[in-house]
């Protein structure tokens, strides 16, 4: 059975997006599944008492440097989009329904999400971006629309980030193996050398 | 003429002191003089709002647990010192009294100052620590408090502080390449790449 590399991320937060890079060839490379993960920032910077990243003095200029050249460097896509910051509950209730699907299609609709945001600008918080966004990949938005709003829709989120803060996941990306975190798109290098090795 | 690679940090941060370990062979690999600056990040937490992570929620826990395995994974011991977190001006005062000597001289003294404090645990925050710790490697301890005494050199840390500030120096380790920042430990890699393809 391949080992599980389970992928932290949250819809809002452009290093998320970038990890989207990277994560299948480090998980390809030693025969790893991905277990993508949508998780709640603002819970968990509630309880780290963190404000947002690109906010804060001094740390808000690198990270936006450092995002534009990673961005280059991981050949993705990355612009800044109008509407900033978003929150990112519906997205991450679109991604739960269609979790438990066949196919990765959970997987699937989280990344053309992320592509929309931080690759192309549009905005995602709105159900009816949901719903755009899924029919642009061959979905049925409509449908979708019907399962974010279901009541075990909305608990399985909760649970989700429960769980989420349990595991003491706090940022994104965040990569869980075996119960080893990483934090960060800088951490892809240490996590082949780790996967590689079988740790240290 | 080498290009010149800025290696920031702070005595009392552990992530700057296993930065120690990789430095040179970075250096060596792309020709580059490696440039050390001490900095303290009490002045640069003020501006950025931070707390130390290691006592933070969440984060903290995932620091340590970081912090242990990278020293495994760049071969540096590493331990909890009895004194902690400890007052960096007298260790920054003493490298910069040292700077524009000859043959690396603060460099030198910095490495045994990192290894004594994160290396095996001894206080390295009076002029009394920082003595005995230069007369371990064969310096002048008595002098060099002198010298830490000096209006200069009190000047000189109080300049540089100031000028790492305006570069944006928020963290530690940070690495400056000709204005490029980098940030944290994780950074190596990418450095590397940088450093390779002359940017991207």
């Amino acid at each position: 059975m391949p080992r599980t590399l389970r992928f932290y991320f949250d819809f809002s937060s452009p290093y998320g997006y970038l990890a989207t890079a990277r994560i299948d060839d480090l998980a390809q490379r030693h025969d790893c599944k991905v277990d993508w993960r949508a998780h709640l920032l603002g819970v968990a910077m509630k309880a780290t008492g963190q404000k947002p990243l690109l906010n804060q003095p001094l740390r808000g200029a690198y990270a936006q440097h450092d995002l534009n050249r990673m961005a280059r460097d991981f050949g993705l896509p990355l612009v800044q989009p109008d509407v900033f910051p978003i929150h990112s509950v519906a997205a991450s209730r679109a991604f739960y329904a269609l979790k438990d699907d066949e196919d990765g299609q959970s997987d699937f609709l989280a990344r053309q999400l992320f592509h929309a945001y931080w690759g192309e600008g549009r905005d995602i918080s709105r159900p009816d971006d949901i719903a755009r966004e899924a029919a642009a990949i061959g979905m049925d938005g409509e449908a979708l629309i019907q399962r974010m709003a279901l009541p075990e829709t909305r608990q399985r989120l909760r649970e989700e980030v429960d769980d989420a803060m349990e595991r003491g996941i706090f940022g994104s990306p965040m990569f869980d193996i075996d119960g080893e975190l990483f934090w960060g798109c800088d951490k892809f290098d240490q996590m082949d050398r780790w996967l590689a090795a079988g740790g240290w």
